[in-house]
């Protein structure tokens, strides 16, 4: 149970790059980190392209102004110099800026927290890899849906044998908003999504599954994909190469196959995502539009609803557990979470506590690395024509 | 609206092969077919595969018992001679056996109503077909989730343009009651299910997805699959090479593509078939578990939920009410809705009227032919790898 | 399991009296009573205040011209006379014209079967309950949703202490058809039901909330009402006296309190019925809406949701069980396993076996008397004021 | 649209009287205050009845450890005496405290937000208004549900006649949790909420109705109850004479008819509040499990599902959107609405700004005021034998 009472010695002075004005992703990084105010205070930023915009805000939201930079490299570069400089930096610009910042900010010695995708490629996210275990640093990616709690309590029935044999996984994220040709016209924001040169080589792909994937990976870590093929389709034409919806097929090592769909053009759709396993036993199926329950199907046995911050829940789904229950948590809950969980992970790092670390459940490096070889894998697929591929 | 009275100048004499009292799916036959005794009377038969249980069972159900026969041979050849001899005959035996007998009732003169799969191949189905013709006689298909009226909104709907071009499609019927291999020891009815010398090429290609394949169809009569992908299982290594679970891919000719997933082992599932038509406006969506409804979600608008009954809808969609508004219809009124449909269509061919049968809308022999084509496509491209095949 | 083979050594002969072609319960009655052509077959009727139009409906549903009547008086002296002539009548007329059909029926010496509510006073129900024990004959009253096997299954629970000690009792069946004034003007059939010289001295509460009292009875017989307090209102002044809205609250025998809401201007509500019981230990839930399905909710555990037709409920539960797990039944079973009971009752009537119908549960005479003495309660306390009255 | 930006010229000085480690709700407390940290900074408390415990807890939250007191007193005293002392402070005290508190914090200087219920008395209410309004300060009370925005949306649409005529009012509030006497027994939180010198004459009633009642005040302005019944039970009979079950019947001056239930021993059930308010054309109906959504139900329409977040919603539902659409909020987001609220009202009166106070809607002391009066009603009703009482 949490409340707010501190988990590390002092809050981290913390810094982000972009997560400004102008887009929605800034505030879900704020929710998470300042929850309590005791694992991060936000102390620094270069918030926004547009630097003087970037200011404003940053004084808007608390910000001393002299700590209200211009750009990345100037925060880098004059928090560094300061005895009270920032020691974590998020990063929340567009994709094909988070290799170089992230780069940037290890060399100056900071603890990094990053928005997925994390890059273009896995051979950089190998790079960065060896660049923050040579600096002793944390790298956070911000899957901000896979903090709800009720997603331990499914990880924990499945490792405890109760849907028995995995057989089938089903993974959907999609949405209608951008059914339209006009929604990029009009928005900075879903603009450069669909320009490969800042999005890298996918939209949907990168911009949600990674998402739904990483979940799947939070509750079967004991399972791989060996063979997968994706399908996927511009339906606005303007878009190509890049897809704005995409189906997969996947074969995984223990014999279980699955299936996946992302759409951002789902229309009129509201439930984003919706993972389902099914196993020999039993099926679970989460819903992030009401992420307090998890269905609970035994075959021939009654539906069971499982509900957040109940007792009879595994004492994993109850560690992060605020509200209670009856009291509805939503997405600024997940984020939390995970904050929280990068600021436990980045003091155990300082500490050197690496046993600590071993056994500690969070997006880090290694989750990013995997979204990044699912997006690899996906458009190796796609672009040979939707055909089967060794999952490499 | 209906309420029983009749729709053709007299019942027909109907007799069913197989439906006896081992079997769930007899009763379906008799309740659509039986529903207001102004379509169909039932008054011979050849119920059972043991002569004795059968017409104890006709007997029980109010046949004559002269008239409840050892076998469907006997059936037609006796029932030829008496004036007042059946015009129709229902088959519901496994599916090995509906070519030979639907044949030998198109020979003796009577109009023919069968279970799905229709036959193994389409080369059956093609010749079956041409002798039906020349017979001048019906051939129904037993495709009995179709017969809900909130379907035919949604193909209003669809034909309409309220969901604008359509662009993806996705086709469900799962459950999860073969899910142990311990399904097909004790029951009769399951074990010839796995059987492909009974069975023909698929289980639940076969057995569960012809039904959701024709809603499609139903729905969409203006679209084409070109391309196809099919992926099956045999998660109860016994049932190999016939599957229980399988996930299609579809690219239709309007660049439209769809996904698929039948599945018997999709454990605790209770809600048999949804099926999602997503177009450039809004999408739909049905779920068999509750035929009352359709969902309508149009992007940037609120979710609509349509219900069966009500003056808003299509005057299609009104013509086979029988309960009112308010009042939940299941699955015997589809049945029964399907069973009027073939003896409207029988009594229009007995009276010559093709004209009017050019515009009928009911599951008939080239649906019945449909169905096969899916299941060889199908198999085609599971056996080949689940591969990419075009459909033909 | 019932698959339509018969219960009763031949089906009774049957006639309705109303029914016809103007309102839509007639058709129920007839889904009900010749759902399987083994417990009743339609006869004779006296279908309509118009003999005209009555006798072309008859006509169309298959009864012979000649034993179409103009009104129940020929009806019963006519078929007196025949050798073939009826055993049973169904009353589906204008409340204020059932007392006077019900007891010439009787004296025809025939099982009657009639429409909530039965009569306008429990004096007049008393009256008849006597004459039909005279006569040796079967009341049944068409309580038509209360058919619904999963409401065995709810009533098992209860009486098995599932639910614990009984507190709460919640009774719920509104619409909004009769939002508007317009609902009346159009329709005759919902002309007489705000006319007290036919409905009698309430219109929602003897039209819909019969069903639901009697749906309570059915499930807790160990409780009675000791108190109760009604207020109504008739939001359309021109029905007024007659009600088209009402609230109860209850106070039970053991403790245990109520409240009921029963309603024809809840605007825009498609759901009908619910039925809510909270025990000490646990609580169900029923939505007519949805009948193949029960909640169950125990404190302190998840959610369950119970499926009709599923191994792991109550012999009872299953007794009725016709379409087999997955396929969803509705309304027109519900009539079906009420009128096959009531077959079985009067079969048992005539064969005088008095012990089997000790304990035989169906809606007869008792449930009628209850269901008038309900109405009677709750108008002595709304007409008082809305205040608590003693339930007598 | 909301993303954490300053609303004010600069954050609030803010303690708490209460809400330290030991109960659940001084954490909703900090949330809603501290959510985006340019509304309240936390500078102070006299957390805890254990001072020890309480200063533990206040370091451990990032309070200064001088500046965590003893007691209210202490803290009112000391603050005062700092040139950056206090401005506002948040009483999350057992109720019976709350009065003397409050009224102390009034002649402190400061700022005064409360939890519900505000006091035992109208009476005591009305002279902590008087002090108030004499002081120029502002009293909040945190009705921590009724933030959601799509409540907004609801009193939108009610005002602007989308419903007619509101016709009948439904409230509930109910949960299982104190179904069992074991309730009290192992938690000082239960335990005070049954003992009437701290609860004050109620349990339930001012426990949880309270916070619906203000919501049906927030939805429907224009309407006042002329006239309330109330029937309360105590299941566990230790509670006696505080109810732990309560209905309530409402007349309200327009016509309109209401009916009200709250529970604690609605056993298993976890859906907490439910309002539904009906007009002469259409319905609306609010969960707070699910505040992402309003159901729409106009009669002889489709159903409609409003969701938050969405452009099609009225300015007013928009104005506090934090995470957009598609991404679920939840009680934390309710709690920072409020909270700001109350930042943006006691802004507005150190300006002397009434003409923006005048039009601006928070639970502010007549919400206090009302939810009390709401409270004595129900008991006075309760205690005559749940008789009806003018509302006074």
């Amino acid at each position: 149970m949490l409340n707010g009472e501190r988990k590390i010695a002092r809050p981290f002075r913390w810094a982000m790059v972009g997560g400004g004005r102008t887009g929605q992703v800034g505030y879900k990084h704020r929710l998470g980190a300042l929850r309590d105010n005791t694992a991060f205070q936000l102390v620094a930023g270069a918030f926004d392209i547009d630097a003087a915009r970037g200011k404003d805000f940053g004084e808007n939201i608390g910000v001393s102004p002299e700590r209200c930079y211009s750009d990345y490299k100037t925060l880098f570069a004059e928090e560094a110099k300061r005895p009270d400089g920032i020691e974590v930096v998020s990063i929340a610009t567009p994709n094909g800026t988070h290799y170089e910042i992230c780069k940037a900010a290890l060399h100056a010695g900071l603890h990094v927290i990053c928005e997925k995708p994390l890059f273009f490629t896995t051979a950089q996210v190998q790079e960065i890899k060896s660049l923050a275990k040579e600096k002793g640093k944390i790298i956070g990616v911000t899957y901000g849906f896979s903090g709800s709690q009720i997603l331990l309590q499914a990880r924990h029935m499945i490792a405890n044998g109760d849907l028995g044999d995995i057989r089938i996984v089903n993974l959907r994220y999609s949405h209608g908003f951008s059914a339209a040709e006009s929604a990029e016209k009009y928005s900075d924001a879903a603009k450069w999504r669909v320009d490969p040169k800042i999005a890298g080589p996918s939209f949907i792909i990168g911009d949600i599954s990674t998402h739904t994937y990483y979940i799947s990976e939070l509750l079967l870590p004991h399972m791989k994909i060996e063979k997968l093929l994706c399908d996927r389709q511009s339906f606005i034409k303007s878009r190509s190469p890049l897809e704005d919806n995409a189906h997969m097929l996947m074969h995984y090592d223990n014999g279980a196959v699955g299936t996946a769909w992302f759409s951002a053009v789902d229309t009129g759709y509201m439930g984003s995502q919706t993972v389902r396993i099914v196993g020999s036993k039993a099926s679970i199926e989460f819903h992030d539009y009401n992420p307090n329950e998890l269905l609970y199907q035994v075959q021939g046995q009654p539906y069971q609803t499982l509900h957040r911050g109940m007792d009879y829940l595994d004492a994993s789904a109850l560690e992060d557990e605020r509200l209670g229950a009856l009291h509805t948590e939503g997405l600024s809950e997940s984020w939390a979470n995970i904050y929280l969980k990068f600021a436990i992970a980045m003091d155990a790092k300082n500490r050197g506590d690496e046993d600590f670390l071993k056994n500690f459940i969070y997006p880090g490096i290694d989750a990013g690395l995997e979204g990044v070889r699912w997006i690899e894998n996906c458009v190796r697929s796609a672009d040979q024509g939707a055909v089967w591929v060794d999952f490499k």
